[in-house]
């Protein structure tokens, strides 16, 4: 299966080509406000790189949020638009989950990406897997533990968390493993999940 | 020519179909925040109502700025996908022209576009050709006069100035006009024209 694989949700800017299941090419930074010039380039560049054309893949992984409002829109129009005109169905890829992919860690533990001031987009996993809904709230050092974090030096102390790992790579294989689940033509009904204070109970 | 046309640098939120030169339809709302969920799905529908494949297309046209920084985002990042995966040209359309489409007064005047609290985006016109550089300034009512303008109605009073025609009818039938001129396949080298108050000297 041929996939391309957007990440846009936070600093990261990066994409992905996976050819038959595998990843030949990986083109990421992380740097704010580049996403809205950089993200349309790098995918040209992955794509004509390896002489492949949209109508060859077999679908569009993109990271579907939380995360920035800005970075989840410029991903998921540039997902819809390549899709649309591929005729191909969109694979949405939660980017919590993006960030769990690789942490071997057994029992409970915590995901969290930050959001803005000192708010977090959290939520609970257990030995790999999603065990609560996403949250968006105050950083609490004390409910949120063990954590593994991304863009949290601003509001944690130094080694205060560990890293999760944020890439479209992820975003690929997650959309890989789960294309059969996931994958969904009717692009109206994919929107990023934006997952705000406002509309957590 | 078959263009399809993008309107997102406000709070207009369309996208206009033209086939052999002519439009066929034209699909707009004026609501601001909305843009990132309805705008693939105004694509989607003009195309699918006309049996029209994106590679049946010879080129995207967009409003290309200055506007709102999400609106533009949203936009540009939509044609571009559509743009690569068809293998199509970018027509960007700058957003104070595609205003002033219509307009049919003669000697000087201003186009104005709200940005933010009692700024404006501004550029002086003369018998309907643009006449100075782009800039974004406080409202000044008297420097600004005659003046045609859109979403000002919280900085001026009513009646304060004519409404000047925003819309992605007017985006193609620009892009239609000046294609040889403005179509670009280069799409890396095209961005939204953002013009903030802190690139104007």
């Amino acid at each position: 299966m041929n996939i391309l694989a957007i990440e846009s949700a936070s600093t990261i800017c990066g994409a992905a080509l996976f050819l038959n299941n595998e990843l030949v090419e990986l083109d990421e930074i992380n740097q704010p406000r580049v996403h809205g010039e950089r993200l349309p380039l790098v995918v040209h560049n992955l794509l004509s790189n390896h002489s492949i054309d949209v109508a060859d893949l077999d679908g569009i992984a993109v990271s579907s949020g939380p995360g920035s409002y800005t970075g989840l829109r410029i991903g998921m129009s540039l997902a819809k638009g390549l899709a649309m005109a591929g005729n191909l169905p969109l694979i949405p890829v939660p980017t919590l989950e993006v960030m769990n992919k690789g942490i071997t860690k057994e029992g409970v533990y915590w995901i969290l990406l930050h959001s803005h001031k000192n708010m977090v987009f959290a939520q609970q996993f257990n030995s790999g897997k999603p065990d609560s809904e996403i949250e968006c709230e105050t950083l609490d050092p004390k409910k949120y533990f063990p954590r593994f974090g991304f863009n949290l030096d601003s509001i944690c102390k130094p080694g205060d968390y560990e890293i999760a790992p944020m890439s479209a790579q992820n975003v690929g294989e997650l959309a890989l493993k789960n294309f059969d689940k996931w994958a969904n033509s009717e692009l109206s009904h994919i929107i990023p999940n934006y997952v705000t204070s406002f509309n957590v109970g």
